[in-house]
C-alpha cells in the first residue's frame, strides 16, 4: 500500500531567520493605515508588496531560496521557469548575488516581461508552450545551476512568510489577513507566521472564482486540479497556479477558510487602490481587497495583502476608463 | 527707514521634536530604492508621501501645528483656507483631536474635495474666488479658532522638515535631494533638516516652468510677483502658491538652487511612477521625478519627494493614454 512521505512544515523559527537573511535585499514595507475605507467595523491596513524595486513579493522567496544556498553551489548559478513576477525576482536576486540566471519562459511571453528579466542581466530561454519544466531540467542539467522553484519549496515559503512576521510586529492585535492564493507560497508563509503570532487571527485566502480550485479544495478535503484553459480565465494572471502537495498540506493547516472574488470585483479593486491607497497593483494584486469589499467574514482590524503591481499598461488604462 | 524684522529660521531641534508630536498620528513613509531607474550615476531612491492616508504630505505640518496648541486653545477648534491637500490635512487632523473644523473653500472647487473634506467632519465654508483669506479671517473671529495656514508658519515647516530627518536616518550618504516648490514650507523644512544632518548633500527645488516664481527670485534675489492667471496655467495645481517673507528666507537658506521641468516632463513622470514604482502621484507630486530624468545636476545617490497622490481621475486617465 503506497504511503506518502509525511510533508515537514515551515516553522516560525523558519521565517525568522529568513526575515535575518533577506533584510538587507528586500523592503520592509510598511503597514498602511486605510481610513478612506470607511468601515469603522472592519478598519482596514494595507501591506503594500507593489512597492518591492520589482513590483512584486516574490523577492522574498527568491532571496531567501539563494541566500540558503552553500557558497560553492551558489556560484553555479540559478535557473527558473515563469513568465511573471518570479523571473525578475530570480534574476534580481542572483545580479545582487552577482551569479548567473538562466530564466525559462514561454514563447507567448509578452516581450517587456522578456526585456525586463534581460534587463536584470539573465539569460533567457524561451521554450513552447506546457515545455517549460522539461526546458527547465535540460538547463540545469546542462549548467550545473540549482532550480529555484515559484512556491513549491520550503525557502520559498519561509521567505514569503517574513511578510507575515512584519504584520504580526506592527499590528499585533490584528484580527482578519486575508491573502492571495494561487500556488500557494505566499498563504502557506504569511498563514504560518500570523498564526504562530497572533493565534486568535483569522488568516483567509482569496482566489478568483475562475480560478477556484483551492476553495473547492478546501470544500472537498482534498487537492483538485482545474484545466489550465479554465484557471486561465481569470483576469489575475497571477493566480492561474494551483498548490503542490507541500503548500496544499500548509494551507489545509493554516487558513480558515479561502473565500473568491468576481472578476468585476477585482478591477472596481484596483480602480479603488488606484485613486484611494495610491497604490498600483495587477489584478492579482487586488483580490483580498475586493474580498474586504464583499464583508463576507466578521468585522476586526483587517489586513490585505497587495502582493504585486506588474499591469499591463493598457490593461490598466481599460480597468481605470471603468 | 522702516525696516522689517529679521526672520527667525526653523531648526533641526525644531523639526525633531516635530517628529515626537506627530509620530503616532502620520505614517513613517520608507525609502524606496528604485533600480528600475537604470542610471548608475545617480542611484535613485524614492520618498512617498502620496502614501498618506489623505494621500499626501501635508498632514505633517497639520498634526504639528495643531499638537503645538494648547489644549484650552485647540478645543476652540482650527480654521483653514485651501481647496486642496492642506484642507483634507487640517479636517483629518481636527478629527482625530476630536476638535472642530471650518475650511474656507472657493466655490469653484471640485465637489468630490468638497465631499471629502466634510467626510473628515469638517464644516465647509464656500466662498467667492479671492475672497477665501478674508473669509477665513471672518471665521476665525465667529468661532475663536485658530488659523492653521498652509505654508506660512514655522510649526507647518518644521512638520514638513520631518520627512528630511527620516531622509537622513534611513540614507546619511544621499548626495541629492530634490523636492517641489510652491509655497515653499516642504522644501524649507526638508532643506533645514537635510542640511543639518547631511552638510555636503546638495537640495534642489523644483517648479514647473509655468509657475517658476521661485526660480525667477533666485535668480534675481528677492521674492517675485507673478500673476494668478500666469501660475494657474500649469497642470500641477498644488505648485500654483508662491512663498512667503518666511518661507523665501529659508529657501534661500538651504536650497542650491530652483529648477523648473516642462508640463510634457511633468506628464511623463506621472505615468513613469504608476508604471515603474507603482505609485500614484498627482503632477505636483511628480516634478522632482521629472527633473531628476532632465539630469541637469551632479551624480550621486538622489532622492526625489513624490509629495501627494490626489489626481483627479479623468486627468490620470488622459496622462496614462499618453
Amino acid at each position: 500500500m503506497g504511503q506518502t512521505e509525511p510533508v515537514e512544515l515551515v516553522t516560525i523559527e523558519d521565517i525568522e531567520q529568513a526575515a535575518a537573511r533577506i533584510r538587507a535585499f528586500v523592503l520592509r514595507t510598511p503597514l498602511l493605515p486605510a481610513p478612506w475605507a470607511g468601515d469603522d467595523e472592519r478598519p482596514l491596513w494595507i501591506k503594500p508588496e507593489n512597492l518591492q524595486s520589482i513590483g512584486a513579493f516574490k523577492v522574498r522567496g527568491a532571496f531567501n531560496a539563494i541566500g540558503r544556498l552553500d557558497e560553492s553551489v551558489r556560484t553555479r548559478g540559478v535557473v527558473a521557469y515563469s513568465s511573471g513576477n518570479h523571473a525578475q525576482a530570480v534574476a534580481y536576486a542572483a545580479a545582487v548575488y552577482a551569479i548567473p540566471a538562466h530564466i525559462v519562459m514561454p514563447e507567448e511571453t509578452p516581450a517587456v516581461k522578456v526585456a525586463a528579466t534581460r534587463g536584470h542581466g539573465a539569460r533567457v530561454v524561451l521554450c513552447g508552450a506546457g515545455q517549460r519544466e522539461r526546458v527547465a531540467a535540460e538547463v540545469v542539467e546542462e549548467t550545473g545551476g540549482v532550480l529555484i522553484p515559484p512556491f513549491d519549496h520550503p525557502d520559498i515559503i519561509a521567505g514569503q512568510g517574513t511578510i507575515g512576521l512584519e504584520i504580526a510586529e506592527d499590528l499585533p492585535t490584528v484580527d482578519t489577513v486575508l491573502v492571495p492564493v494561487s500556488g500557494g507560497g505566499l498563504a502557506s508563509g504569511i498563514g504560518t507566521a500570523v498564526k504562530a503570532l497572533c493565534p486568535s487571527a483569522r488568516v483567509i485566502g482569496v482566489e478568483p472564482e475562475l480560478a477556484a480550485d483551492t476553495a473547492q479544495a478546501f470544500r472537498v478535503g482534498h487537492r483538485v486540479d482545474w484545466s489550465i484553459e479554465d484557471r486561465n480565465r481569470t483576469i489575475a494572471d497571477g493566480l492561474r497556479s494551483q498548490p503542490s502537495e507541500l503548500t496544499f498540506t500548509h494551507l489545509q493547516n493554516v487558513l480558515d477558510e479561502v473565500v473568491t472574488v468576481t472578476e468585476d470585483q477585482i478591477r472596481s479593486a484596483v480602480a479603488e487602490l488606484v485613486f484611494r491607497a495610491h497604490l498600483v497593483a495587477e489584478p492579482s494584486g487586488a483580490v483580498a481587497l475586493a474580498a474586504y469589499r464583499a464583508m463576507d467574514f466578521p468585522p476586526g482590524r483587517t489586513v490585505v495583502i497587495v502582493s504585486g503591481g506588474n499591469v499591463e499598461p493598457a490593461l490598466l488604462r481599460e480597468i481605470l476608463a471603468g
